[in-house]
Formats: C-alpha cells, structure tokens, sequence
C-alpha cells in the first residue's frame, strides 16, 4: 500500500532531492500541469535568450550573426546538448526538422541500407505521424519496402529475413507502455534489420541509452519534456557506424560537405550534418538551446525514481478517489515497464 | 544618364510615395543594410509579438493557447497573409517547413502527378538546395524522373513530352536576372509539363502573379524580403486546381483529413493543408505572421518601381566610382530582367 495522506506527501516533498529544480522553471500561479507530453512550461532563461536573439542578434547584428552568434552551428550544438539525455555521443545526435520529418530521413536512410527487404515493421496505434510518415515512404518507395503494423508483444516474432527497419516509439503516447530498446534492437539485429527508435516522449524523462542498446537511429521532439517551447524544433540521432553509410533523401544545402562553396552537385557531410536539410529557425533553436539548460546537473536516475513515485501515488489516489466514477488505468502498474 | 548628385537623391527621398514604410523596420543606427536577400530587417511589432508568444500563450496558457491563441491554423493564416504577395488565393498558400522541404513535395507531387515522365528540368547555377534536393529526389524516385540541368535561354526549347517538370527560381540569387513565368510556365503546359518557382528572391521584392502566370507550384523562404527573421519558415504554393490530386511523400499528422482522430492510416486533408508535415514552431511562425504586417497596405507596384530607380541608381554611382577598381556589373542593366 502506498500512503496517500498529505502529511507523508509533505514528508516526501520535504526530503526531495531534486526540490530545487523546480525553480528553474516559471510556473504560472496556482496551476498544477500535467500536460508536459504535450508542452512542456516555461524554463527561466528562455524569454530573456529570445530577447537577445531578436534584439541583439538579428537587429543590431543582422546577418553578421552567421558568425558571431554562431547560428550556424546551432544545429550541432544543441544536438550535443541533448545527446546525454539519450546515451550518445555529442556528434552522434543533431537538432533539425520538426520529429515527422526526421523520420522519414533516418527510416529512409535505413531502408536504403537494407535495400531489398522488403518490411518495415511498426505497431497498431503508434503515434499517428509515425504511421502515416511510414506510409508515405513506402508508397514512395514503389515495392521496395511496405510498412506492416504488428502488435506490441509479437513484434521480437515478426522481425525476419526480409524486414529492413524496425519503427517504434520507445514510450506509448498514450498507455507510456515501454519497450525494452535492448532487447529488440539485438533482435532486429540478429536478423538483420535495423531500428529506428521514436523518443519523443521518453527523452527528458527517462534514462534512454542508445549506444548502451547498440540503437542504430533515433528521432524525438523538442517540445513536450525538452522544454523547448510550442513546435520546438526536433532532434535525430545516428550511431557513429552509420555515419558513413546513411543517405537520406532530402539532401538540403545544410546537409551538403561546403554548404557556403554554392556548387550544383550534392555531396553529403562526413557526418551527422549530412542529415540536415535547410536553414534552421534560429528562434526556435535558441529557445531549445536555452531550455535545455534546465537538466544541468539533473540525475537522470533520481528523475525516474521521483517521476516513478509520483506515478505510483497519483494511481494510489485514482484508485481511492476517482475510480468509483468510473475512472480507469490506461497505464502499467509496473513502475519499470512504464513512462512518465 | 542617371542623376547621382546628393541633391537629387535627397529630392527622390523626399517625393518618394514609400517613404513612411521605413519607419516600419526598426533599422540599427547608422546602418545602410543590403542584405535583404539573406536576412530581411526586423520589423517594429515582431518583438511585442514574440513577447505575448512566450509570457501569455507558452507561459500562462500553456497548451490551451492551440485553440485560445489559434496556434492551430498559424500555417493557414499566414499562408492567406502571403498569398496576395505572390498572387495566389488565400486558401492555395500555406507556410510550412523549410524552402528545401517545401521544395520536395511540391516537385514530388508533381513527378506523381507525371508518372512515366523521366526529366525535371532545371538551370545550372540554381540556388544550391533546390538542386541538391531534385538530386535527392530523383535518386529516390529510381529511374522515374532524372534532373537535367539546361543553359536558362535553352529551357523552353528543352521541354518536351517527356519532361514531368521545370523547376526554376524566378529571380536568380546572383545575377537577379528574372525569368518570364507567364511565357515558361506556358511553354511547359503546352508539352504536359509541369512548374515549380522557387520564389525566395522575389516574394516581397517584386510583383509576382502566380494565378495569372497559370502557376502549378511554387515555393519561397520567409527571412529574405518577408523579414520573418532568421531561419524563419517558408512557404508553399498548390493551386486549386491541383488539390485533390497533388500528393506528397511527407505524410505528417497536420497533413492528414483529421488530425486530431489519432487513427493509424493516412488520409490527406482535402485542400492545401495536405502539404503540412510536422507540428509548427509556433515561435517562429508568429514573428513571420507579425512580420507580415509590414506589407500592409504597399502598393507593390510602387515598391517595385522604387527598387529599380535605386538599383538604376546604385549602377551609375557603381560605374562612376568603382569601376576603376575593378567592381563589374553582374546584373542586368534592363530594370525589367533584373528582380531586386
């Protein structure tokens, strides 16, 4: 039995580590929100970095800040900010796109480099972009590869042969069920296939370990636990080994080796940059690059294990206050087999 | 010959009919700015806006600001606020991603719209990302459609039955020279072809009438001559009549009938909104909408007729003064072939 009275909650509160944190963010009075798969609040810092985006950057300094402001790397930086939150490298994950686009590159890029298989292998009910992203790809494949859905708890069965790329969101957008990324990607592995894992809302609120799970690719938002602000730009990541080897087909100038030497022939960068496509929104990117400042220090262990309880606590309280009208659980009581 | 005295410059200014417009940009002191084509000024107002964007809608009402604020049809409405810029329909322009993403799909849906045809053809010389993401395009389409670069004055003579579409920026990012949209675009319709104009150098700078050229598709960036701000988002063009059979590859939830049904199959929205991809960033969408407002009430015709005396200007006094050190004239000296 969990206790539920608000002194123990007090108590908790009290003795919570991550207490201070709470302060980096500008809450509006009064408002308890549960919305961060959604929109993440308002980190400090933010309002004050757009103000001198706009009036700094692009007023006084206007193009100049190219160079001095370094816009022109924001992409890479933010992208290395956000690479510990997921176990990469810092050149192994890049800020770019909106998650529906980063999609189509890196699962494009995948079925290029299993070219001849024929399935790409997804679950009923992921979130809807991944979906239709899927199909718009493999409709523009031509045969190469189509997208078969298979439910959750037989997808280890469904990988054979003939899949080129595993697509899945490592926690649901509605149930937070979570996949075991370990497990599944040495299966795909083992036959093959590469995976593609949809972190949008995992990162920034559990621990993920791509390099730890061998992943091959990852997407995520910027919006909902990143804190980056409404349609914050999203992020991709590609495992070092595939540096070389992934093309995706929408080869912008800013994916380009000399994007500034203005040549008609497309030769992509050595590395992760040759997964961007056209010029960054510099508002946006700052406000991510600014937000992300939040998990400074943040021990993503202790997130979990306060994010856990929590969890644990508002089910406690559902079952004893609000089931008796009707409401259920959507979600796993298993504290290890789900979200936040 | 043109004056270049001091005299009757300051006599230009002070009859000139666009004068009070300036005060619409908030200009750094002291700066005489011509990079508009890589970064438009900020205008007054844009500041104000991105404030209320983050401290009452991000900040205060947090997710509900998709409807209050009516983050939902921020692509729509700013789409209807460039449409009469570019001589389009407010429903047949709608902003969204990247000029290079932009790109894709309309020349993806138009390759679709084409099948069995095997060229795109475009200029060598074009703004480096629309080449680079025909190359990108045509190596994922297979042997469906080629990219052929052909010498600008050539183009009409290269289009032939086999031709899916011609793709061309409408004023040259380096030479300014301009093409004829209404004759191209006619040229290509006689054959079956169809035409994409890149229209980031001209959208905001020169009178364009896509309705009236009998324009397909056309795309163009919003931080050049919109002033939307660094990165801003960019911009598209369907016209009506191809709405139902226009279909692109990046099938994202805000391209769907239904977003917000959350169902697994895709099913493209029935008019423009089918070339969104991903969720917009709303921080960057709203400086391009507050931006906009600076167009109001311009008379393009006028503004038109101003670019081309102060170009016609900038070449005398460059002829007078710097040709001796080796400056040369890399535009047209006819104002009618030369945008801005």
């Amino acid at each position: 039995m969990i206790p539920t009275s608000l002194d123990w909650c007090q108590q908790q509160d009290a003795n919570d580590p991550l207490a201070a944190i709470k302060d980096r963010f500008d809450l509006p009075e009064g408002v308890i929100y549960m919305d961060g798969n959604s929109l993440g609040v308002l980190p400090k810092g933010v309002a004050e970095r757009i103000n001198t985006v706009v009036e700094r950057e692009w007023r006084t300094d206007l193009i100049k800040s190219w160079n001095t402001a370094d816009w022109i790397n924001l992409p890479a930086r933010v992208g290395a900010k956000i690479a510990p939150l997921v176990g990469a490298m810092a050149d192994e994950v890049v800020m770019a796109d909106s998650t529906s686009i980063n999609l189509f590159k890196v699962a494009a890029a995948a079925c290029r480099m299993n070219k001849g298989r024929s399935k790409i292998i997804s679950e009923p009910g992921n979130f809807p972009t991944d979906l239709y992203m899927l199909q718009g790809l493999s409709s523009f494949l031509g045969n190469d590869a189509q997208l078969q859905t298979v439910d959750r708890n037989k997808i280890i069965d469904a990988i054979d042969d003939d899949t080129a790329v595993v697509v899945l969101t490592h926690v649901h957008y509605v149930t937070a069920d979570m996949f075991d990324m370990e497990a599944i990607t040495k299966a795909a592995h083992d036959k093959g296939a590469l995976v593609v894992w949809d972190l949008s809302h995992s990162t920034g609120a559990v621990p993920v370990d791509l390099n730890g799970a061998g992943a091959d690719f990852a997407i995520g938002c910027g919006y909902k636990y990143l804190n980056g602000g409404p349609g914050a730009p999203a992020f991709l990541f590609v495992a070092k080994r595939h540096h070389a080897n992934a093309e995706q087909p929408l080869t912008g100038w800013f994916g380009h080796k000399r994007p500034f030497d203005f040549i008609d022939d497309y030769e992509p960068a050595p590395d992760i940059r040759r997964m961007l496509v056209g010029t960054t929104s510099v508002l946006a990117a700052s406000a991510l690059d600014s937000a992300l400042d939040a998990f400074k220090g943040v021990d993503m262990g202790l997130l979990r294990k306060k994010s856990q309880a929590m969890t644990d606590l508002f089910i406690a309280l559902t079952r004893e206050k609000l089931m008796e009208y009707g409401v259920g659980l959507a979600t796993s009581e298993t504290p290890a087999k789900r979200g936040s």
